[in-house]
């Protein structure tokens, strides 16, 4: 299975050597991240793709200066809705209707059970919800990354109140939850380019109910 | 790519046929989720696989009676560590250091910063975060699901507290998070299997910063 090969080729890469990333690949890679599953398909967060050097510079403070912030290509950030609001899931419901050419009517339940969900929980736990779905986004572009063979190196290291100042996030209704650095390892620099991959063992990942 | 047809051929099934996924297929599904990646490579959640219908009936009403935990042919339920401790970095640590062949005393600096992580948070943040990285385990099942072409139900509508209770995941230090159906698509009974795929539009979900 093709997709093991690429897991077992990706690692968290550490130091990436400044090449770009083909438009052709990272169209691709964006792309799996666009399909990726959500809870109820409501999507309920943003992904910031940053190319611009200067601004990759600028970012990189508030991620403890890691280094592929500014020695990758690009850097994506996935940042959650908050507050989640009745007009989000407008906007979802006649996204639907108008793509699938149904009635608003015929949804009418669908739409009243998302509100009626959001309603039902915290500010806060609407906002933890909102980034576990983005989080199913960032391991769809893990894998999209590594079937085209772009080095990536998924970041919760950084200052998301920080970052969120710098790039006006909260006005837009959004919270930076991870960060996804895509580009190239620089196998010379990188201790970790060569490291055998960890993992629990199946015994000890797994619970088999008989 | 391939993984864009895989993406855009799965959707969230919601009635199943009741075949049985063949065990290779299995096998490649579980294996990528366990090569999944996680913060710090922790992987703080186990994977729990349910194949026995009884055991599955069983769990059926803490799920609002869904009909893809019967009619799937397997279940897999995600379950983040709760509480997190020192115990766990260790053990980490001691599967790192026999993995790649290395002294201990290679990691004391990276098992103290886990360790004052996991100490600088609540115990309500530490499960925020393990669900997190479990999320990037399920968005990784989802696509080699699709990759094996095997149908499968993320699901979150479920009653947690429920399904601990029942499978006493509490007294192992777990606590579900989300689950996962198996299995194959009845397209007669499934008025989704034919329905177009909606997400938001490139221009409303991407945010690019020049």
């Amino acid at each position: 299975m093709k997709l093991l090969e690429d897991l077992n080729w990706r690692y968290a890469t550490k130091r990436m050597n400044g090449e770009l990333v083909p438009q052709a690949k990272l169209d691709n890679i964006l792309e799996a991240i666009r399909l990726s599953a959500s809870s109820m398909g409501f999507q309920p967060y943003n992904v910031i793709v940053v190319e611009d050097f200067e601004t990759r510079k600028k970012i990189q403070p508030a991620a403890f200066n890691q280094p592929q912030i500014v020695e990758g290509s690009h850097l994506l950030i996935f940042a959650a809705w908050d507050p989640l609001c009745e007009e989000q899931v407008d906007n979802y419901i006649q996204n639907i209707a108008s793509e699938r050419g149904v009635g608003l009517d015929t949804l009418e339940s669908f739409s009243q059970s998302i509100k009626n969900m959001i309603k039902s929980r915290t500010a806060e736990e609407n906002f933890q919800w909102a980034a576990r779905q983005a989080y199913i986004a960032l391991g769809t572009g893990l894998v999209a990354a590594s079937a085209e063979r772009v080095d990536s190196t998924p970041m919760e290291g950084f200052n998301p109140a920080a970052l969120d100042e710098l790039l006006g996030l909260k006005e837009k209704g959004l919270r930076s939850v991870a960060l996804l650095a895509l580009g190239y390892r620089d196998e010379n620099a990188d201790y970790l380019a060569k490291a055998k991959k960890v993992r629990r063992s199946k015994e000890s990942f797994f619970i088999t109910v008989a």
